[in-house]
C-alpha cells in the first residue's frame, strides 16, 4: 500500500469513527503535511482519493470537509463558462508571442508548466533511436525518390491499422504523411481556403490553428465554446448566416487548451451543420490517443458523408515530437494536399517514418499509451487540486478529459502575460492567455502543462505560479504590488 | 596504368608514327570497341583524353578526328543557344507532371536518368547513420523547445565555418535551418511577394523555382538565359521597365538545368541591378559545392549590399537528400523567413542536424566532396560525349561546369514527353524539357542525370534514349513511326 492510500485509509477510519462529521473540515493540505511530516503531495493524493470514494469534499478556496451524504459524488472547484467571443473576424498574428513563450520553455533550467509539449521522458525514444539505426543501415533509403508523397507505405499501412483498432475505417490511400501536424494543417487549410477568407475556429483555440491562419493570411472568427461539450453548434450557425466562412477549424477531442471531449451527438450536429452548408472542416486530431475515459473518442470525421472533413494527426503527442511525423486525412481534397505537400516540403524524412513504423509493428504502442493516459489522468487531477488550493479566489480551472494541459481562468484583473513574466524571473514558463485568441478574450487565463512527472520543484512551481496570480489580481485592483 | 590510358597512348603513338595523320578520322567508338573488344565507354574515355591532349577533335554526327593543329584545343560538340522566352508572365501549373515523372524514377529498377538528385551510393550515409545514432540516445534532443528556429546551433556554427572557408563572411545568426532547400526556397519567396505577384525566373528554370511560385499563386515570368553565363541582364532590366517584378529567382552557379556557372561580372552586373530597383532576388545555391573548376564560385550574396539576396542552400546535393536538411540566409528578410518557418514545419527535425554537424566537425567533408566533383566532372564529359555519338542530328547539348545533369535539345521536331514515355517503357526515365517553363519553350528538351556511377546498363540507357530521340524526330517529320 502507497502512503496516500494508507493516511487516506487513516482519515477515512477517523470519520466513520465520528472523529470528524459529515460537514466538519479536515486539516489543511498544510496542516496534514506538516502533522504528518509528509510532502503536500501525498496529502493531496490522499485527499483526491477520498473525494473520489466520495468521503471528502472540497470547497474552492475553503479546505476539505466531509461529505454530507457520503456516495453523493465530487464537488467540483469552480468551473469554466462557455466563451461569448465578439464575432469579429480578425487578422492574426499571434506567433512572435508564443515563439518568444516557447523559447523560454526550451532553456533547460526553467519549469516547463508553459510547454505545450509532452515531456519526453514517458516516450520510448531508445526504442525508436534502434529502429531508426537499423533502417539507415538500410542504403536504398538514403535516396529521395522512394519518399516521395504520400509517405512511405510501411508507416501509412501502421497509421491506417491504428485507425482500424479506434473504430475508424480509413482508406491508406488517403493518407498523406507530412513534417508534424502543423504542416499537415497548413496544407490542409490552404487545400480549402485562400488568402483574406474567414476561418471560424473555437474560442479559446489552440495557437496551431491560428498560425495556420496567420501563414495563409487569412483571418479568424471566434466562436463561442462550452467548456465540456465544445463548439457551440448554434453560435457558429449563426456566424455562418451572417457571412460567408471558408472553413473551420476545431479541435473536438482533449482541445488545447480547455481539454473537453465533444460528446458524440454534438460531433454529428457540428459536421452536418457544416455539410449543409458546404464548409469544409479541419479536424485536429493529436490528442486523440490520450483519452482519460474507457475507450478511443469518435472522430469528426467518422461521421462525414461527403469528404469534407479533413482529419489530421500526428505522433508528436503520443510518441515523440522529435520525429517530425504527421499527417493529413483529407477527404475529397487529398489530391490538392498531397500536391501541397510535395511544394512545401518535398519529402518528409523517410528514417524516422520507418522507425515509427516498425515500433508500431512490434513494440506495444498501446502499452506505452496506457502508461502515459493513467500519468495524466493521475496528473492532471493533481494538478486541478493544486491550483484549486494555492491560486487566488476566483479562479477557475478546465476539467480535462484527456491530453496534458490545464486551462485556468484567474481573476479578472490578473494580466497573464505579467504573470508570465513574473514567474519567468522565477525560472518557471506559463502559457499565457493571448496565445489562444485573435482579440485580448483570455487576458487573464493561462495554461499550464501537467505532463511532467510530479515532482517537488513542480509542486512549489504551481505554489509560487498561484502566489503570483494573487499578486497580480491584488495589483491590478490596488494599482501597485 | 588503365585500360583507357593504354588505349589512348597506343593511338597516340600510331599519330605520332604517321598511320593516321592530321584531319584524318581515327575508327569511330563502336569500331573501336570491336576492334580492341573492350567497352565503348574505355574507348570514349580513351579518346575523351586525347581530346584533352589536343590530340583528337570530335565532330559532331561524325567521329573523331586527329587534330589539324595539336595543343589548339577541343572542338565541342554542338552548343545550346541563348533562350529567347517570350516575356508574358503566366501562371505555373508544373507540379503534378513532375510528381509524376519523379514517382517513375522511384521504382527500382528504372534506369535514373531523369532524376533531380545524386545517387546516393557516393555519400557517407553510414557514417552519418552512426553519428545520428549517437545522437539520438541523448534523451534531452527528444523534446521540441530545444529545436525551434533558427535551428541547432552546432549545425549553424557548421554551416557558417563552411562559408567562411568557401570564402564569404557569414553572420551565423542570420541562418535559418529548414526541411530542405524546398522550404528555404518557399518561404524566402513569400517572404519577399505575395500571391498574384510577378517573379522574374531564368529560361529554362530549375522547376523547384516554378513550384514556389506555383504553391504561392504568383506569376512566373521568363528572362532570356545564356548556356554558359547565365540570366541576360539587359534582357531582365527590360522586362523590370515594362511592369512590376516583386521578386526575381535564379541559380547562379550550376543552374539546374544549364550547368552555367554566372561570371562573377555577370554576378555583380544582376545584383546591382536588382539592388536599384529594389527587387529582392533568391539565390538558389544547392550545387555550389560541386564545381567542376578550381574553386567554390562566388555567390549572389557575397555582391550583396543591401540585403536584398536571399540565398538559399542545403545538404541534399552533396551529403545526403534522405535527411531534409537545408537552409536560408535571408538578408533584411530574416526575421519574417524565421517566422514563417515556425508558421510552416515548426522546426526541422533536430538528431538529423546533429548527425550532419557532428559529421562536418570530424569527417572529411572537403575530401568527399573532391571525390565527387570528380566523378561528376568524368561523368559529365562520359555523359555529353555518349550523347553527341548515338543522338541524332542536330542535337545540342550543355557544357556543365558543376553539378550532375546535362541538357539536351534535341531537333525540333521531337517531342520530349512522348520520348519520356517511350523510354519508360523500356525502363529508363529521363526529365521531359516541359518541366522547366511554364510555357512549352522546352518541348523539345530533356534533362539527363549523370550522378550514377557509368556502367554498362547507363551506357545502354543513353544509347537507347539516343536512338528513341532520333526515331520521335523522325515521326514527327514523316507523320509516323
Amino acid at each position: 500500500m502507497k502512503l496516500y492510500e494508507k493516511l487516506a485509509d487513516d482519515i477515512e477510519t477517523l470519520i466513520r469513527k465520528g472523529v470528524y462529521r459529515p460537514g466538519d473540515r479536515v486539516p489543511s493540505v498544510r496542516q496534514a503535511s506538516q502533522q504528518h511530516r509528509i510532502s503536500i503531495t501525498t496529502v493531496i493524493r490522499a485527499y483526491l482519493l477520498l473525494e473520489s470514494r466520495g468521503v471528502l469534499e472540497s470547497r474552492p478556496q475553503s479546505g476539505y470537509f466531509v461529505s454530507v451524504r457520503v456516495g453523493a459524488g465530487n464537488v467540483r472547484s469552480e468551473e469554466l463558462r462557455t466563451s461569448r467571443p465578439i464575432a469579429v473576424s480578425a487578422t492574426v498574428d499571434v506567433s512572435r508571442l508564443v515563439l518568444s513563450t516557447l523559447r523560454s520553455i526550451g532553456t533547460d533550467d526553467a519549469v516547463p508548466l508553459g510547454s505545450p509539449y509532452p515531456d519526453p521522458q514517458f516516450f520510448p525514444y531508445e526504442k525508436l533511436n534502434r529502429y531508426a539505426a537499423a533502417a539507415g543501415r538500410r542504403k536504398a533509403l538514403w535516396g529521395v525518390t522512394n519518399a516521395l508523397p504520400p509517405g512511405t507505405p510501411e508507416l501509412v499501412r501502421q497509421i491506417a491499422r491504428r485507425y482500424l483498432e479506434n473504430g475508424m475505417a480509413v482508406d491508406p490511400n488517403e493518407i498523406i504523411v507530412t513534417v508534424g501536424a502543423t504542416e499537415a494543417i497548413n496544407l490542409c487549410l490552404q487545400a480549402v481556403a485562400k488568402p483574406g477568407d474567414v476561418i471560424a475556429v473555437e474560442s479559446p483555440t489552440f495557437y496551431a490553428m491560428l498560425h495556420a491562419i496567420e501563414r495563409s493570411g487569412m483571418k479568424a472568427i471566434e466562436v463561442a465554446t462550452h467548456p465540456e461539450y465544445g463548439i457551440e453548434v448554434e453560435a457558429l450557425a449563426k456566424i455562418i448566416e451572417s457571412g460567408p466562412i471558408a472553413a473551420c477549424m476545431v479541435m473536438p477531442n482533449f482541445q488545447n487548451p480547455l481539454g473537453f471531449q465533444m460528446p458524440d451527438e454534438r460531433k454529428r450536429e457540428l459536421v452536418d451543420l457544416l455539410a449543409k452548408a458546404g464548409i469544409p472542416v479541419i479536424e485536429n486530431g493529436v490528442y486523440n490517443e490520450l483519452y482519460f475515459g474507457d475507450s478511443h473518442p469518435t472522430t469528426l470525421k467518422s461521421y462525414d458523408q461527403k469528404g469534407m472533413v479533413l482529419h489530421c494527426g500526428s505522433f508528436s503527442k503520443s510518441l515523440t515530437a522529435a520525429y517530425r511525423i504527421g499527417w493529413a486525412l483529407p477527404g475529397r481534397y487529398r489530391d490538392e494536399v498531397e500536391k501541397l505537400k510535395f511544394l512545401n516540403t518535398l519529402t518528409t524524412s523517410v528514417i524516422p517514418q520507418l522507425a515509427i513504423a516498425e515500433y508500431l509493428e512490434r513494440d506495444g504502442y498501446e502499452h506505452h499509451l496506457r502508461r502515459i493516459r493513467k500519468n495524466y489522468a493521475q496528473q492532471a487531477n493533481l494538478m486541478k487540486s493544486m491550483v484549486t488550493r494555492f491560486f487566488p479566489a476566483g479562479t477557475r480551472t478546465s476539467t480535462p478529459m484527456g491530453g496534458y494541459v490545464l486551462w485556468i481562468e484567474l481573476p479578472e484583473k490578473a494580466d497573464s502575460m505579467k504573470l508570465y513574466q513574473l514567474a519567468l524571473a522565477r525560472g518557471i514558463t506559463i502559457g499565457p492567455g493571448y496565445m489562444f485568441s485573435v482579440s485580448d478574450n483570455y487576458r487573464n487565463f493561462i495554461r499550464l502543462n501537467y505532463s511532467t512527472p510530479w515532482s517537488p520543484e513542480i509542486e512549489q512551481a504551481v505554489i509560487t505560479v498561484g502566489r503570483l496570480a494573487a499578486s497580480c489580481a491584488r495589483q491590478e485592483r490596488g494599482g501597485r504590488l
